[in-house]
């Protein structure tokens, strides 16, 4: 399993952070629900366990997506662009992917020259992280 | 418009590079096309033509996608996330959007233990570029 993963990590351009920009999709509908990063160690996390984990670039460790919210993402496939350096994640996320409580973190829409909402959150976000921050 | 469109950058987080990373999903099938970069000019070209156009870090110039290839994307959304450092597209993709000829660039899957090739090429990527590299 190692050695296999090892495979994977070579073919993954990561940054000179060794950093690469993940984008999680909800594998049935299609919905982008976030980006966010992984590390070498996140990369070996998600494809061992079979559920995601981030690298947070802010708190400087890694972050089972979930592991506060209980907003987990189990993976459904691993997929890489053609020059290696963004990786695609086929998800099914339960409940919601937003810090805000919203499904997904792409809530702003640039419409009629204005940023106006286009979702609401579906939960509060204190009910997410018992009022600590996200 | 100008104004507008200074409102509209005002709310997006460049990062120490001036450059922020932008997902391209085609509008009505929801398939994820492409990541690639916009930094400020960019944002205001794409937003004020209603056509996309990115910053290639490679060639560090602004690139209107297919202004070589013909493959060019028509906006139909411009999306934030909830920190405003990814921007999300929807767009209208003429042809395919990957370089490699492929309709998007995410064509490896980690699936047994290997990367696997999961979709084919539509075109030739001569055929794209007239034998002038991508």
């Amino acid at each position: 399993m190692s050695d296999a993963i090892d495979r994977a990590l070579a073919e993954i351009r990561f940054d000179v952070d060794g950093l690469v920009p993940v984008i999680a999709q909800q594998h049935d509908t299609g919905e982008v629900l976030m980006v966010a990063w992984m590390n070498r160690d996140a990369v070996r996390a998600t494809l061992a366990e079979g559920r995601v984990c981030y690298w947070s670039r802010s708190r400087k460790k890694l972050w089972r997506k979930g592991e506060t919210s209980g907003q987990k993402q189990l993976l459904r496939d691993f997929r890489l662009d053609c020059d290696g350096d963004t990786v695609l994640l086929l998800v099914d996320q339960t409940g919601v992917a937003c810090h805000t409580g919203r499904r997904n973190c792409f809530f702003r829409a640039w419409r009629d020259d204005g940023w106006t909402e286009i979702a609401k959150p579906l939960v509060a976000p204190e009910a997410l992280y018992g009022g600590k921050p996200a």
